[in-house]
């Protein structure tokens, strides 16, 4: 089947995986349960950061530094997509054509729409395929503007925040909550004006927060992904990650986290499919009626549609 | 009570329901109950854009103009706050300090946090307070990032979509779905250099978007902002487009629409709240645990989860 194709190695077994895990498939449950086995073999590494930052070319450098050291590497791309038409933008899929024909790399862009739990879902069940498909790291990219976005980049093992200088983005990570998920701290574009400013206000920061013996110091790095400079600090400061995780048990206690999250993201998307099938019918429409022109107020009618639901 | 202090225009009333609306408090459903019989009454316009395109500046002179006709004005400043840290960041409570001694404005920020049902849920409860309180028109303004932000936006009669020349913002708009919920495009700064080639995408992309005999066509209005130029202009286009959604039949429709979506996030959020709870409990932790290490598949666990639910 699909799952012993992709751990063959087949790339277009592993692209058709990806798409059932990111249309929500109904198969899905079997597909999880075929890959199951494989969990927890691949290194999971987030990387966000506001637009303009430099993310994919920073990926595209990472991979390249991972791919020199024998690894096999998975790209995840999400992109927060529209609620409305779907599908991931066509640039995404094509930026890094660098590693087309590189056979030891994977690479999708993934859009959150129709997957039940959303992104905090769709997204560790993709990096479950690149698991099965035996990827030793799989790179997580997402843009880091909304809550989802950052949400899925706290579910990887190490995460990587990327900033460039005279971007206002210290000002923004702290605003998005993108400061505390932070492992790792990349100022890209480090020949660039303000950039030693830059350095200095996430120093400072990461001084101001407190943190108790033992407890991981976040890395802050800089880079100039354009011109392949710091990439290797990059990966040093991941692999010096990797080892605390390791010697304070931290690994296990994140994949159990990430997995608790997972099962709910998946439990509440169930839940959310049983309430849209609710919506075809006439129930939710005429309490929407009635709320809308004051009868009714929202939390009495909410509570007559989940006794529809028996629960 | 408190609504009836709100309803006789006690700011401080005001803004401790919105207090409770934002922290999901338990007695929301009273006082959603209280504020039923007011709904409809506010004209409900949404700002979004991306960061740095001037919203809140936009805002502040929307809020000017509103003024000079009369009306009664709230302003509720959504911030995509952090999952990890709560609450609305300082700037955004103080910027607006132009009409902070003027009777006849709220404005209030909102962080997302700990509320049931999210963005979604909370806004709507936020505008029936303000409605509640009086409000002819209500400014919801949202970063216009990720995927929750442009719901809320969507929930609103009229939703204005700012852009600033020089940004990529057409792309930007397209990639996050925000150009599908635009009533009304403002390319703010128009001033600047590449205003007209801004205008022009917009102009191109709306020109290809099909609509049938009668459906709305999005207007493009030029504004400066920070020299209050503009906006009559935009003023304008908000009332022609109430005019149409009055003359179709599509403010009922877009209201039931937004009491729908309002009643299924509190579901939803009802439903989450259970599922939470047993995260406290063993059952989680155990399955985590055992998805974590490869024995149990991730969909299994979630249903396991579910029928402790008895749903």
């Amino acid at each position: 089947m699909l799952v012993e194709r992709a751990r063959a190695g087949d790339p277009r077994a592993v692209a058709r995986l990806i798409t059932l895990v990111e249309s929500g498939d109904e198969v899905l449950p079997q597909v999880a349960a075929a890959l199951a086995p494989y969990a927890g073999h691949a290194q999971v590494v987030g990387l966000t950061g506001s637009p303009g930052v430099g993310k994919s070319t920073t990926t595209n450098e990472l991979v390249r530094a991972l791919r020199a050291r024998g690894h096999r590497v998975g790209v995840l791309a999400i992109d927060p997509s529209s609620p409305f038409t779907g599908g991931a933008i066509l640039g995404d899929r094509v930026r890094m054509q660098d590693h087309a024909t590189d056979p030891g790399v994977y690479i999708r862009s993934m859009s959150s729409r129709g997957h039940l739990g959303g992104l905090s879902a769709a997204t560790p069940q993709a990096v479950r395929v690149l698991e099965g498909a035996g990827c030793d790291v799989v790179l997580v990219e997402t843009v880091g503007v909304g809550q989802a976005e950052v949400e899925v980049a706290s579910l990887a093992d190490t995460t990587l925040v990327l900033l460039a200088p005279g971007m206002g983005d210290a000002i923004q990570a702290v605003k998005a909550g993108i400061l505390e998920i932070a492992d790792v701290f990349v100022v890209n574009k480090a020949d660039r004006d303000g950039a030693d400013a830059t350095v200095r206000d996430i120093q400072g920061m990461i001084a101001l927060g407190e943190r108790g013996p033992g407890e991981w110091r976040p890395q802050v790095v800089r880079s100039i992904a354009a011109r392949a400079e710091g990439i290797d600090d990059i990966a040093a400061a991941i692999d010096k990650h990797r080892d605390w995780l390791e010697r304070h048990g931290e690994l296990r206690r994140r994949r159990e986290a990430r997995a608790a999250a997972e099962i709910e993201a998946i439990a509440l998307g169930v839940l959310r499919a049983r309430i849209g099938s609710l919506r075809d019918g006439t129930q939710l429409p005429t309490l929407a009626a009635k709320v809308a022109e004051g009868a009714v107020d929202p939390y009495a009618a909410a509570e007559e549609l989940l006794s529809q639901l028996g629960s």
